[in-house]
């Protein structure tokens, strides 16, 4: 199976309304309510590819109750969340009608004791054992150390699993030293690691940083990999218009999907680029629109670029 | 004990912000989450006022677990609520740090089933027989006839226990005829109401509709009773500034207050105005300031107007 680890899970609750008027009182049309996180997100998808995925972090409280049932109501998904005391967070986006424009309030996670941190800990060894490959995806919530990513790459390793990680900031910084085989950073991410600008020097340089692999996310210009066998760019045929939302998740899941796969890197690219770009032109945002993704695949180009000076 | 009926509970969410960005993520600083629904609110003043309350009305799903949860937590304040298989709604409140100003989102209710319907019916005509005075307060849920409050009106009346209504629109205009005790339109409900837009003459028409008393809360002009005893205007010393949020639902417990303890009408609207700009005075939204409360029950100032022409 492929796990995927979401310390700060959510439910995301999208609030459909004609307009947004700041100031004023709005009478929502439509309300969306389902699991997520991005490592949440990266399962859903990988079980839409039709792998076996496994899916941990923390939950509690009556939102951690709603994310749960959902989650139990997807085959192929495995709950393997640790429960906390604190409640899941919540976030709210909130889409207009006029304009197909989002406008999002993420609430802070619950505070993780230092006990329900060490039963994640456990769980998570354990679930190294059967796993093909794992994802670290998002933020941390407050009570867990910013070192954490480290740690759990350093574990990944030790017990030889392959592990990609989504996150940004200073646990990015603190766990690039552990080594992890991928980290998959938008271009302010890749930037505020490095403190380089141009996304090819920078990847170079998180590479040096420990980075085995790293794949940058560039919007609408497709995706950069920069690996010890080579170094690609890979583009959508066309940008798409639609949701961003999601489209940095499908990413994670198309990289691990190929890597669980064992395909070769171009073919890794082509999959987590067109399923990039087939998330964007979903109507529901966060979902992936599968006549789009399977027209994608043959219409993806991947360059290899000249090795590094 | 006072009854409170809210067939469209809600599960109030506030979000404290920096500042509102339209089409930005926000890092929600403050989340605060309550019992809501505008006879939960009154109920809430009532139990603080020393009174024993009961409230009635719908929850169901997540939401309304947690809103059973806070309730169970609030001595004073007896649970009658009718289980129903929708989910209570959400109101989402983003209040700036910058202003102070606030921006809200309010789902739709849940979709009552006709025997949930009929079970609450069979719930309010039993819990009628205990009440000294009733309260109706908000918007139907879907699924709730449109002539709901009137039944409800003229059950109470049957009962002998007196009914306040605190509702707007359709509802209220199918209501009035049913005779309600009093009524407690804003200015604009008093409006759509009548078709007048003058207050004193539109109260008099509410009243030729069927209303026995009507309050208008004419925001920081304070109120406008107009009955079968007298017509009065009461008012604050000065408007106050702060969150208008829940100030009609202090007016509607400080009159229903006032009516339990066989206070006379001025009392009676002294009450609901000091509860009322204590409300606005608070730093929560929809709290009242007690010290506020208290010094200004000696400074409303309550003036008797000709009888009508």
């Amino acid at each position: 199976m492929i796990l995927t680890v979401t310390l700060n899970t959510a439910l995301d609750i999208t609030h459909r309304v004609p307009a947004l008027r700041p100031h004023a009182s709005h009478r929502v049309t439509e309300v969306i309510e389902r699991p997520g996180g991005k490592g949440v997100n990266v399962a859903r998808v990988l079980v839409a590819l039709g792998h076996e995925v496994t899916v941990t972090g923390f939950a509690g409280g009556a939102t951690g109750r709603v994310l749960r049932d959902r989650l139990a109501g997807t085959p192929g998904l495995v709950d393997a969340l640790v429960e906390v005391t604190g409640a899941t967070r919540r976030t709210v986006t909130v889409v207009e009608d006029r304009t197909g424009q989002v406008t999002c309030f993420n609430e802070p996670g619950p505070l993780i004791a230092p006990d329900e941190w060490a039963a994640f800990q456990e769980r998570y060894e354990h679930l190294l054992g059967s796993a093909a490959a794992v994802a670290l995806c998002g933020s941390l919530p407050p009570g867990v150390p910013v070192n954490a990513y480290a740690g759990l790459v350093r574990a990944a390793r030790a017990a030889d699993v392959p592990v990609l990680l989504d996150t940004g900031g200073e646990p990015l910084r603190r766990a690039v030293a552990a080594r992890p085989d991928v980290i998959k950073p938008n271009a302010d991410e890749l930037a505020e690691l490095t403190g380089a600008h141009e996304p090819v020097r920078a990847a170079q340089d998180a590479r040096r940083r420990g980075a085995r692999a790293v794949v940058a996310s560039l919007g609408p210009e497709g995706l950069l990999a920069t690996t010890s066998e080579g170094r690609w760019r890979a583009t959508p045929p066309a940008p798409l218009a639609g949701h961003p939302t999601g489209a940095g998740d499908s990413v994670v899941a198309g990289l691990l999907s190929g890597l669980a796969d064992h395909l070769p890197w171009p073919d890794r690219l082509v999959r987590a680029t067109a399923l990039s770009a087939a998330t964007v032109a979903a109507p529901a945002a966060g979902e992936f629109d599968r006549r789009t993704y399977e027209e994608l695949l043959g219409r993806v180009s991947v360059t290899e670029l000249a090795s590094a000076a």
